[in-house]
């Protein structure tokens, strides 16, 4: 066997800044909404005016306080679980296939790039690349954008490797059979709230309205987990994070269902995030700490975010079933 | 079953002047040679002055007469082929396979281009689309430039199909079966020839020396092809034509290789091209009209041209188990 035989797995996520400060979270900024698949609102002369003349004047401080919430001792959280996601995952695959395998971690902005990964896996020889954008549901801001920057990042390589794209995987058995054993023990131990909130990261109403299925995708995720858990209508709702900007996005929002549900004095509140693969700064900061603020000082009793599916072991067998299932022919040699 | 689960597999090949008059070619060339893949030891500036201030002055009237050698009352033979080659697949795989498919020609320059195709796939309702270039070879100049090119068309799409690339079949079992089956007839009815060429386009050194293996999938080719010819070594060589310019290309020369063998009195050369997955004008005029020239005119005595694999079944039959054997889960259902 040459070392061409071996199998590259590229998964890849956001991106997070280096550090909690104003400086890396203005680099960190400056990548991540200069991509056209996510600012796509404005002609770009204008849009970068804005982005440079206000938002990376204004932003970057007011956001590396909230990264700071959040931040650990090893870094940042979205890196590290992310890492021990590609850890997990490398050694299932070690054990399950017959080829070498080598799983990498490249971000969509910052380090690690995307180009870089690509680079490591080229020089070890990897000519059979499948990427896992660990987006579960499809959205072009997201999912396209990490395709782009892998094609764009291709350019400099004279030798392609046979690529294999995964576009999303919100109605994989596994996916959803992982999302219900992260929700299980927690109501095992507490009994079943009185609501569960699946909440999403939104999207501008446009993006939907021009084609992407990213809202589809949600429901159909949040439908087959309900029906697993034979959650009745009145149990759960479904709605959506993280709006900027002034145009009309998704809804519900989901900091306006906490605060509604709060003044209907509801008593207990779960909240699962099944779009995000690892905890980061929108579940643990957004959720975890404002949204149960949020909840509480309208009147509710208590919020419960359920951790995010991270290197459990039923989301890394997950995955691995999703590797073999795009790409068992290369994994079984 | 919805339309979603229709299955698209984009057949891709060079491509050619929509007509065999200057204007055609001149247009045709344009997009050829300002392909970065392809031209890539100037300078752009630089190149751009050689391309359109000499070279669209002067070759697109002497290739224009070279394409009139081959012309067929039905159009160019490489469009004539592969519209072939790919109705030829869709029936087999209609036939195979337990879901929608639907097979798409894309050429990488002129019509129909790789954008349409692309659009009409998409518009189609294709989220899950396997590309087959048909180099059997990998060469950045082709393989990649074609992935340059899809990759640059999705940007307009934002709902991007899940991908499948495939970047070489060269030791695939089918393909090398299916070359087999092309040489052993002609000899069946003529008896083997004195010498078999085996004659692939070439490639600047400096792109091998970079670290494209093209050099070594040719190579491999006719090793497996030769094994199971049980051809001894005499009785068969490997050149490479069509090269340009003034940079050392991959040796020996096709051109050169068959004025010898003249010159020799070898009384009967075969040659096959098994890197043209349709004849075109490098099989067809280089080839089967100038090498035979060349070879009789020093003094040899017959040179067949075995034809292209073409849309012969066992051709299509090789390319539908490549389909199945990187998109099997797909085809399946």
């Amino acid at each position: 066997m040459t070392q061409h035989d071996t199998v590259g797995i590229l998964l890849t996520n956001l991106g997070t800044p280096a550090a909690p400060t104003p400086a890396a979270v203005r680099k960190y900024l400056a990548q991540f909404l200069s991509d056209r698949r996510v600012a796509d609102s404005l002609p770009r002369p204008i849009w970068w005016l804005i982005l440079h003349g206000i938002i990376l004047r204004v932003r970057p401080a007011k956001s590396a306080r909230i990264y700071r919430r959040i931040w650990t001792s090893e870094g940042s959280p979205l890196l590290v679980i992310s890492q021990r996601q590609v850890s997990a995952l490398q050694s299932v695959l070690d054990e399950r296939c017959s080829v070498p395998v080598r799983v990498e971690l490249g971000m969509r902005y910052q380090e690690p790039s995307l180009g870089e990964a690509l680079q490591r896996l080229h020089a070890d020889g990897v000519r059979k690349l499948l990427v896992v954008p660990l987006y579960p549901q499809y959205s072009a801001a997201t999912t396209a954008s990490t395709f782009d920057e892998i094609a764009s990042r291709m350019k400099g390589l004279r030798w392609l490797p046979a690529l294999r794209f995964i576009n999303g995987y919100h109605d994989d058995e596994g996916y959803i059979s992982a999302l219900c054993e992260s929700i299980r023990p927690v109501w095992a131990k507490r009994g079943p709230p009185d609501r569960l909130l699946f909440s999403f990261h939104g999207l501008p109403l446009r993006h939907i309205d021009s084609g992407d299925p990213y809202h589809g995708e949600c429901e159909t995720t949040v439908r087959l987990v309900c029906e697993r858990l034979s959650l009745g209508d009145e149990q759960w709702a479904l709605s959506f994070q993280s709006r900027v900007g002034r145009e009309e996005w998704l809804r519900p929002n989901t900091d306006e269902l906490l605060w509604q549900w709060g003044k209907e004095g509801v008593k207990r509140v779960d909240v699962v995030c099944p779009g995000f693969s690892a905890d980061c700064v929108e579940t643990l900061e957004e959720i975890a700490i404002r949204g149960r603020d949020t909840f509480l000082s309208a009147g509710g009793g208590a919020l419960h975010y359920i951790p995010g599916l991270n290197d459990r072991p039923e989301h890394i067998r997950a995955l691995a079933d999703l590797a073999f299932s795009h790409a068992g022919d290369w994994l079984n040699g």
